[in-house]
């Protein structure tokens, strides 16, 4: 049988599998009428501004399209390249689109489902992450297997080589379109949800004193659209990218390990492999009626685990039996990326969530006021970054030389590739764990706007928190992942670089020496990119969250009898107010992130791009993951305080947490995650624009 | 004339004007019995400080000297290497110790001074600056030369190339030693001065709302003592070892570019020249008895600028006679450096000083609560690394290209290492200004402690804000310069491995691809470790203010009418708590410094090694100035609300402001500055262990 047969049958199954749970969530209730009617609020708010994002990004794209048609007519790029670019750009925001899809039919359910117990609640919550999960990983293989089987077709009469280099060298181009939409989700998506939450606790936690998810604050419905805009929709995109770009850059890597169609065939069979096992993953999610928390916890991490060693399993076979007994290393690679990945995550929760020290002693700080507690905060993401970079040394050691780099320099490269996608293969089921974060967060909102008994709420927030675990895991495993990716990718690059040499017959020999000045300069340009990248994401959080705060308290004002709970908020407005900001303040990072490799190679030529990668890789690595840690800790310190601690919910220490948490919004889901898609899209521009590049710059 | 004898006429004379103008200081009354009182207990609290600092660094000295002396025994190190090493060290702390003196003695004089006019007090405390500026290049150079003639002296009969190599060998560890002192003197007197600092403002200022420097806080002596310690001895001993940092790397580059001797002369006269145009320069800074604020910001640029021309004209005739014309790309590779480093200090101001919109807009985010002011700050920070990075860039790129990198690359790295030279070659005036801003910080809190007139406050508070913006100045520069000088280093690290390698005949060769995964794990591992130390630093920090601030609220509780002003507090105990935790903090951060090279190296060789020092000078170098210039804006920020914007002192801007100052404290005063003296100790450590390295790592 050909093994590569796997990934379109992978994709099948996955998104047949998406389809009949999907099924099985919107058959159950949607409870009370006024449950009913705030789930169609958010879902309309949602709808309005995914439908808002995708006009405005669709004009990107057609711009983006015909410049790379332009350099396609200008033979710098293959002809499918502008198209291959469009349908990366399509399927990734096709992901998000449907994760939202039933992401905001499913939150009513699941507050509906949490009133008869905890585990009920979960498993609406966590089916409906599954669908994200596999629909991400189906379209993926999908797009993949479709492009992959097209080429083959196209260029049957052509070498095997020269061949495989053509198809590796155009799915690069469909992971640009994937990593470009993907950054528009989750920058826009992530400055959308930011503002409404900042913006709704700033006047109404902080200055009103009303509780969350008050349906008194008019920003409330944004809230909860925001939830689904960013951290469904968006972390879908960014995913649906990663998951791409490391089987894409894997498979270009193939040609110069010297492994051919066998080196192709491997990660794309290895999602196949992770898709079946994420599927099986998911049935054991499951536990008693009476469960409490840290045994949904259990549940959640079984899955993850069973599917990882089930493909720890299957992938010793699969390489056996495609790269033959001399390539075992390549299987040590794929697993030291598996355990690479759960590692992180396991870390990520220790330094994140409060039932771990840290976490705990932050909330401490909070006792001596704000001033400390951010100091401490920003401290424990930093101090947390040291574990998954020795993390990620290990994994890109050990599956370098174990592959064979010290005799194959190439193969060590492959291995760099091979250990990412060994570490995504779980992505279907952990991105279900992920992806159910904000669900059961909407469900806790619907179920406190819609008076329903307090015991619902109690099980809403509890599984919120849990939400709030599993998303740092998330979170960390995304940055991981992004990291091994990056590496790949730019391995990709030099390898395109050298393709277009040969075929060229061009005089260049890359010098990329840290001592070499381009190198170097591009290593400090690189390196502070994250840092602008960031900057330019919280401060479109701050103006657009300036804008809430300022319609918030106009309501407050203007409207009588709002507080008194006599007379309905202005939703809407705020809703209008936060997709007009994000479209506006997306498209800035978004340029920078495009115009850097492309400046970047005009002057310092194709070394300091590579030079630049490298820095973004590094720095983006270290700083998504401080952002990312920094704000998980924070936001469950002030968990930890509403639970009772350091004088529970209104005391000063909790005041304190929440400008903390506050403060940690942006960072953990606006500008941290943003971070692992610039770096993977910075690599996919400089290897699409490699040609123009060499032929233009003015340092070569 | 030997032109090298410059260097210590240089020295003679920078420090027989330092002494002549510390004399005239002295000279000045220290003004009210009161004033003279609360003097004499910062002078105390700051020598018991510097005297258990002092004490606890000569025990890892001589524990370092004696691990030196084992290498030496075994041959890895030349057996003049421990000596250097202490000489380092010693210079550098009594650079850090004698700035220390002058500026508590100038603190009273100053605002005494401040009591006839605004210029008076400015003349009082510049001067005290400037004893320090010219004290720090005075010991270097002094220093450096003693070294150079007694080694040419020693091997005199040793054929040239091979002597240089062994005396820029040696006056490398002379670097390492100083950078280990200011490294200590840094990271203790930072965390020291801040723990006092936010401990003071945190109780006194936030919880009981007494004014800054209010007598009746009890930690207001050590926030004073704090000042001299940090931000004067710390300082001094930081850009001290900048100073002699950039000149003996330069140095070492010397012989591979093939320059000889003269390579090694130009660094060294270029030194001289400089600390003779500072001493001109200081005498430009003056104005009329009755000048405003931003006539005095005139006047000390004035002086920088003087210096800053005739150094840039008389290194054009230097350059040109020692060697040559055909050399004198060296020349333009100087200037780059000098205008560079000028260029990095006037957007250090943009961003930070409230005259400018950043800073005005910072702090219009203050109306709405901490949060924001905290996310726009780190926000601004973060956006403020792009031009300093552009500027290093360039200069790298101008410094390496004009001085012949293109047809012979070590003259390119030579070129680099003398831009960093011509940066600093203004050292002695702009440490000046910069040193001045501590002294007039004090002499408020002298005014304020002594129940001057307003008036005089209102004055030193002038002094004092102007202090800020050249602090905020001075530290752009330090950044900037330790960025260059570190990448001289890393050159200087590459050539002594390949001395080593020629000289033992061993088989070695660089591979420094950024593809190599010893290096690329080299950069992650790097890039990380200015976020641990910058952590570790701030924790450190935290714990320590957290004692001060159960110290002060416990002496506000238990001592009875002190907050009628009818009793004392016990300052002493506060300046003992600091004291106890700056020495306790700064041991785990100081020997991350100092193993991590030598960890990565046993593990990842030297490829790994020159890995981890590029990614560190790169992550070093955005985070340091993200951190400065976030915590420099911030303060700003909260001295724009005070002098009545947004509601002025008291109101909830305020508030919010303050907090935001607080968080920048330990950013802009510990850790940021630290991250400086990290990434060239990081070299410096390096290149010292070197041999060993070679011999003993894992990864070859």
């Amino acid at each position: 049988m050909d093994l590569l047969l796997l990934a379109p049958l992978g994709s099948i199954v996955a998104l047949a599998f998406a389809g009949f749970l999907a099924y099985r969530v919107m058959k159950t209730s949607e409870g009370t009428e006024q449950m009913k009617k705030i789930a169609a609020a958010v879902r309309q708010g949602a709808n309005a501004y995914l439908k808002r994002q995708y006009t405005g990004v669709a004009m990107f794209f057609i711009v983006m399209a015909i410049i790379l048609g332009i350099l396609a007519y200008l033979k710098y790029l293959t002809p499918f390249v502008p198209f291959a670019f469009l349908t990366g750009g399509f399927f990734s925001g096709l992901s998000g689109f449907i994760g939202m899809k039933i992401a905001t039919n499913a939150n009513a359910r699941t507050a509906n489902a949490a009133r008869t117990s905890l585990n009920s609640g979960l498993r609406v919550a966590f089916s409906s992450g599954a669908v994200m999960g596999l629909v991400v990983v189906g379209l993926g293989l999908l797009d993949l297997s479709a492009w992959f089987y097209f080429l083959q077709w196209f260029y049957r009469d052509v070498a095997d080589a020269v061949r495989i280099q053509n198809i590796t060298s155009a799915m690069l181009t469909f992971g640009m379109g994937a990593s470009s939409m993907a950054l528009f989700a989750r920058v826009g998506g992530g400055i959308f949800t930011k503002a409404a939450d900042v913006g709704a606790d700033l006047v109404g936690k902080v200055e009103a004193g009303i509780p969350e998810d008050d349906p008194r604050n008019p920003a409330v419905i944004a809230d909860n659209v925001g939830d689904n805009v960013g951290d469904v929709a968006g972390m879908g995109a960014d995913l649906y990218e990663s998951y791409v770009g490391s089987i894409v850059s894997t498979s270009a890597l193939a040609v110069a390990a010297g492994l051919g169609i066998n080196g192709v065939t491997i990660p794309m069979t290895m999602a196949a492999v992770g898709v079946l096992a994420s599927i099986l993953g998911t049935f054991f999610v499951r536990s008693g009626e009476k469960a409490e928390q840290s045994v949904l916890l259990k549940a959640l991490r079984r899955g993850i685990y069973i599917s990882g060693a089930l493909i720890a399993i299957i992938s010793y076979f699969l390489v056996n039996s495609v790269l033959g007994k001399e390539h075992i290393g390549v299987y040590w690679a794929i697993i030291s990326g598996l355990v690479g990945g759960i590692l992180i995550g396991f870390f990520t929760e220790y330094f994140t969530s409060d039932t771990y020290k840290p976490t705990q002693r932050l909330s401490d700080t909070s006792t001596t006021g704000p001033a400390t507690i951010i100091i401490s905060g920003i401290s424990l993401g930093m101090f947390s970054t040291a574990i998954p970079v020795i993390i990620v040394a290990i994994a890109v050691l050990a599956s370098f030389y174990l592959s064979g780099g010290a005799s194959n320099f190439n193969m060590g490269l492959y291995g760099v590739g091979i250990s990412a996608v060994g570490m995504l293969s779980t992505l279907g089921i952990t991105l279900a764990t992920d992806a159910y974060g904000p669900v059961a967060d909407n469900a806790g909102g619907i179920a406190e706007m819609s008076h329903l008994e307090p015991e619902v709420r109690k099980r809403t927030d509890a599984l919120d928190s849990l939400g709030n675990t599993t998303a740092a895991t998330g979170k960390g495993f995304a940055i991981g992942s992004a990291a091994l990716t990056a590496l790949a990718l730019i391995a990709a690059f030099k390898d395109e670089v050298e393709l277009i040499v040969k075929k060229e017959n061009m005089e260049f020999a890359f010098n990329l020496s840290i001592m070499n000045p381009q190198v170097l300069i591009g290593l400090f340009i690189g390196g502070m990119l994250p840092f602008l990248f960031a900057s330019m994401t919280m401060e479109a959080v701050g103006r657009a969250a300036q804008k809430i705060v300022v319609e918030v308290r106009r309501q407050f004002r203007e409207i009588k009898g709002l507080m008194e709970g006599k007379a309905q908020p202005d939703y809407a407005s705020c809703v209008d107010i936060c997709t007009r900001a994000a479209q506006k303040e997306m498209i800035a990072p978004a340029l920078v992130a495009i115009a850097a490799p492309i400046v970047v190679g005009i002057i310092l030529g194709v070394n300091g791009v590579a030079g630049m990668l490298a820095g973004a890789t590094v720095t983006g690595f270290v700083l998504a993951i401080m952002m990312a840690n920094s704000g998980g800790a924070w936001d469950n310190a002030k968990k930890y305080i509403e639970a009772g601690n350091h004088g529970g919910k209104g005391s000063d220490s909790h005041k304190a947490a929440v400008v903390g948490d506050t403060v940690g919004d942006p960072f953990k889901d606006t500008s941290g995650p943003s971070i692992n898609i610039l770096i993977k899209l910075l690599s996919m521009v400089s290897i699409v624009f490699a040609a123009f590049i060499l032929h233009n710059s003015i340092f070569k």
